[in-house]
């Protein structure tokens, strides 16, 4: 017995056609028309696109970051990616200084084993590099994580330095893996924190202030300098800023192999979202995430990337602390505040709604930038981020056609706000599968079980 | 009864699978296994690409230029096409100075009407503007010429002002239809020729000197400059050069939107073609074409931007006059020399052995800028251009193992040489498809009617 | 008998120290203390700076215009200039369609011979390109003519096309003269006002609006091309743009070797001289100049682009009409308003004022832009453009304290408007010697004969 | 009694023209003809440039790298320079690890106090970065040193982190001072000797391999950034390379303000002198310098950024280490060799030769980069750097006739080779004064004590 969605719009980062999909237990079996068999149950997909299952990049659930952990832990995180048709997540373990990475990654599984709604795999990040960790980077592929994660901020805390980046970057060459990089220059804002600190800055408002965009050009110069030097390409995680995009391309037109990621947040918010700067409101730290956000022509650079394919990945960057009891910790000194904000849920329904229905990306380059190049970057191809025979059959019906509001007040995610409150959105998943199961039905939960597994990502070539 | 192609690996543009096709009367069926009907007929395609037959951009066919006609008019043309694996081109048919585009279009059906044996459509070259030639713009859409084409070269035949290049362009945004545009400057050429000749420079090898790079820099420059006041796409064919390509990294950095083909030739030959500067011999009459052939340097930044995506198309500009009897009447004046090359029958064999073997492309990017592109690029898509339910059954059966050498000896395309002889190539047409009609088998042309049809092309959105 | 200035600063574009000048006939004789000869005339220039006299490298006195003649001829023109401080002005002479150089030499001597009151000199404009010209080209350096001009603007009048620029160019190569170029594509301005009138915009808003820094920049750019390709340097006049100035900056970086000229009016006003897109109000027709005004970035990015030492010299652009009775002309259509603007009489006021004393250039640079630069490169060097011994005695001693506002009402040009009414100024030429000659006392001119002279000007080299 | 020279040609950065000069005292009295006083001293000077004395902006003299000690202290370095035309070096105190910056210019007064044959000045490298430093940033101005020097390269040594960067830059700001920087990426640099050790590579080819232009680019990129986020304008020692020179015209674009220095190795000697990659010759250890030479392009890229006036001022680096006993400590471990060259004796020599008889620049152009601009940028304008009235008396005759050939054999400067060796060498200081102390006559150094002093430089505005 299969399931044969019939009448939906089969759409893959290329192609767009009317044909039904019949699903053979976790796969897709054959695509095209008069497919069934006795017994198939029939899923009725007219009126819909049939899409492969979202793949967010870029997740930080169950994060301890010292004082507080994250509001969402991998079983929320993981529903709420579920619930807005993402399938897959990759999240990130992070190497305890004096640590290895063998622990990081034990440690990440215990937190995420048997708790997860969605597949998921995990990125590595390096904070203290020895000649243990360059093996240990080695060692990992055998994990099933091939891709890392460097920090070129949080000085004294994640930050590395030239060389280590140097060091990683020719161990990565060797290996054929990738490291992403979070590229904004610490030094930098920590000059400007302490010019700040004396000028008594401590709202919200000057969180941008001192993360201005040179910061992030910067860094994402120094890395592609590096990159072309040790000669492997790498990715940019969440990029913020049009100066960012130009030193990328600038760097492109050298033959620099770069992957770039931006989030939603980059696309569709900017930095009004901090205030006015004499305004004494804290409101503005529901948006303290880094790199912080922009101005109105930074998201339009960055939908022109996407656009142009130069941005190939969109990734949520979750990191979700509640407003009340964690986020106000800062309220009188903005460098308290925890870093980041919920996203995983709305990743989907964002880009449908402000990038599809809005004309600015075709339903095609959607499925590209939101699952299918996730899964060739980041070595899930063809297993996962695409509607092709032989694929897992994560699949979401995305009914284009229903309109909602975005609100905090009924999310999945567990977390007091929502950094797009009051966006209306178009489009909803109204079927889902998970290799096969069916996990949204009518645009409702219906599989109580956490059913996800981790994934064993390969090298690519 | 359909036609069932068994254990072979479909590929797309992203997609790369194993999977059984089957061809119902011109389309694209079914995808997947088990699929078989009664009385179906079975190929077996293990070991092989299936992949959708080429498109090439850019053929002169049975072109007249004053003097005399091209050595292959659109029967010999579009089977050397089918033999190489090209199931659509798309030649140019050019407006008469004083004539209407509707004559010119008149004028390319009757020569190619019945005698194609592969599906073909036509750019409409303007070389006269007026207003009733504004008017025509319109028209040619429901003729199916939704491409037209402008010429910054050949001063006082083909080549058009700016005045002309932006009233087209204010009209193609009107019309959303596409203008391709030959970049290089006229005037530059037309003075560097005078120089020549005072220096009583007459050899193929100063065809090429007096072409520079920056004749087409500059016209690209200027051309992107006027895409964006005119804010509307263009298409620029044959990129020879890497300034060129870098000009065009320049404007897309402020967002101009532009599509890019390159041929073969400039991927693969260099301007030693043209002989030492102080050599009598002919032999670089062979290779004087426009632009011509660069160096090395060129090549390396061609195939850079083919795999990063800013190179889309490739054309053969196949243009062929015969070396003895016709390009000879050059032979004491390089201006005289007729401009063009051979390369329909070649374009896919020598993209998959110098791009996918060596492995600069994927065999995803070949069926991207071999065909998909092309398709998307001029209207034709999802009719033509890839391998998907409701497709025309327009396809290759590729054996990647065969290995053979290009020779003109045993070509198809009716010309006396081959630009590319003794090239070893890898792969080849085992079988082939043009709307479900098996054109070749086994490596031979089975089908010796022209089956060819016109291809109505639609706009874009 | 000499003339002894005493107690001032003088300053060249390099030094400035406090020293006497002794005058000696027409030249400078020494510098120094000590320096007075009995009966020497003793001046006293304590607290003023003693500079070289202007040079204003772009004025059109008694110009045609077809239906009818700047406001300012010769006799005006350089009265003002003298009254502004500058000695020397460079106009243009002009081609007529069909005629030769020397005609139109000939003319503008007729028209300037004996009425000047500052030094003079022609640039030639080229409109009409043949064997001859080139030959005249080799003839106007015996004439003391080193300078040309082409219009890339005025489609159908003075515009040439591509082909007579690099002819032009070939031959300044050859004769190491230098071509001024006014770059601006006529063609797209063309067709933005075919698109204006068929929308019924008539106002001078849509003078600036039909003539967008596109257009300038394309120009700029295309130019830049053909001066490499052509192996000679060129001179681009009235740079309005930061667009155009980055165009420049990457042909240098290139290795092109180009002069740039500006004018104060690019660096002091923007276009909200010409009103709101609404309004009925004709007074913008008093900013109809080409190119039009811009925005206050272009204004930075010009005076970056002098500090940077990028832009060399200053030109007024000096073309004066009435308002009324000429510029009226135009009321219901804004492409019938005469171009231009009067200047000459402010262009060294404004820049002391807005230059230098507002912090933005040094006293040094203020020198080289207004003087030193333009007798360098126009061939007039060390006879003009200096304080050094054995040059022309042109000395402006200035009042660097003297404030005052710039008004029609009291002006020596002969026009009924001033573009810079209004305006502050702070600095005012004391005394001014013009070859020795004191044609200005105590701010009052004092020499009422017209003493200029016509200078032959040399190649550069 | 003054000292009058006669017949000369005095040239400045601007202006070049015939005149007479006297000397009164230390000071240049007046410029012009008849000048003479009874019992002058008459120095013919026909023939002759009067230019005003070189300064190096970069010289390491006495320098204790550790293991030793430079082959030139402050005697024999001081006495080069006067005999190749230089009347004023700025060399380089250090601050220690630990120690305070007095200490440092302490250490270096003691050093050179007395023993100096031309007047000098010190930069100071600051090494150790704490609240002290930053106070004493500010004190260093009452000593009259106004420029200090960071290092971005030499790990573990003398390079700091971004962090100290940035706040010395904006102490600079407030300050008014100017930072020098040694603009390589040390990390680099290490990670590539790194993977060279691990090949056994040992030679001094491959000193140059470990540190490529990108290192240099990227420091270069990274400063200039930081120098636009600090709002204060940054001096680039010894520029090496064309992409380095690139990337700053890059961030003048932006309008960052950078001022830039080469030396005359990086303009005439090129990567050949390390001979080939498989030799075992030691020679290449004589221009083991940092950065190394490069490659021709860097040559020209070079020179035409002192023709467009980017490259501003020219420094010889001198850091003389003799080939014997010195340099091939490093025989056998390339990394072991002290680093550096002598070069203050050749500089102004090899720029006349190889700039000014060449054609490359003109004279005054050699006079603005060997000595005004240098002037203007360290605070000693109008005192040192020109021929003014009232300016030190500085003054070279120079001859500009005579050849010779660069030797070790002859040379001051007390090393036992030099990287010129046999260069041709046109033109020689016949005469030369400091401060109107006659200190070389007929080419001969005819003052045999050391007449030099420390000049207190003073911040700019």
């Amino acid at each position: 017995m299969g399931i044969l969605l019939i009448g939906g719009k089969v759409v893959t980062a290329v192609d767009a056609y009317y044909a039904d999909v019949r699903i053979e237990n976790d796969k897709i079996g054959s695509i095209g028309s008069d497919l069934g068999k006795t017994d198939d149950e029939i899923i009725d997909a007219h009126g819909c696109y049939i899409i492969p299952g979202g793949i967010d990049t870029h997740t930080h659930f169950a994060l301890n970051v010292g004082t507080m952990t994250t509001a969402d832990d991998f079983k929320s995180g993981t529903k709420a990616a579920i619930v807005g048709g993402t399938t897959t997540i990759i999240d990130y373990a992070t190497q305890n200084k004096g640590g290895s990475l063998k622990e990081a990654l034990h440690a990440q599984h215990e937190k995420s084993a048997g708790v997860c709604y969605c597949d998921y795999g995990f990125h590595m990040g390096i904070t203290d590099w020895n000649d243990e960790v360059a093996l240990e980077m080695e060692e990992m592929i055998n994990e099933g994580v091939t891709s890392f994660k460097l920090y070129m901020a949080y000085k004294g805390n994640l930050q590395v330095d030239d060389g280590v980046i140097l060091k990683a970057l020719n161990k990565s060459r060797k290996t054929k893996t990738l490291i992403c990089f979070h590229c904004e220059n610490g030094d930098v804002i920590d000059e400007l924190i302490s010019e700040a600190k004396i000028k008594n800055h401590t709202t919200p408002y000057y969180h941008a202030k001192t993360r201005p965009v040179e910061a992030e050009r910067e860094a994402i110069t120094r890395l592609l300098n590096f990159s072309e030097i040790m000669d492997t390409p790498v990715y940019i995680v969440h990029l913020s800023s049009r100066e960012g995009l130009l030193s990328i391309l600038d760097a492109k037109k050298r033959g620099v192999k770069v992957f770039v990621e931006t989030c939603p947040q980059y696309l569709l918010l900017n930095d009004s979202c901090y205030g006015e700067e004499k305004s004494d409101s804290f409101e503005g730290a529901k948006s303290v995430i880094s790199p912080p956000l922009r101005k109105d022509y930074d998201q339009e650079a960055l939908w022109k990337g996407i656009s142009q394919g130069e941005i190939k990945t969109i990734g949520s960057d979750h990191c979700s602390f509640n407003y009340k009891g964690q986020k106000d910790i800062g309220i009188n000194d903005f460098t308290k505040i925890p870093n980041g904000a919920p996203g995983v849920e709305n990743r989907m329904g964002l880009i449908y709604t402000y990038g599809v229905v809005s004309g600015k990306i075709s339903i095609n380059e959607m499925v590209a930038i939101t699952s299918t190049n996730a899964a060739k970057t980041f070595g899930m191809f063809p297993q996962k981020g695409t509607i092709s025979i032989g694929s897992d059959a994560d699949i979401v019906v995305w009914d284009p056609n229903f309109k909602s509001y975005i609100t905090a007040v009924n999310q999945t995610q567990k977390v007091d706000y929502n950094l797009f409150e009051g966006f209306e959105q178009q489009g909803r998943v109204l079927h889902e599968f998970l290799r096969g199961n069916k996990v949204i039905s009518n645009g409702e939960l219906v599989e109580k079980e956490p059913l996800g597994k981790y994934i064993f990502r390969k090298i690519n070539k």
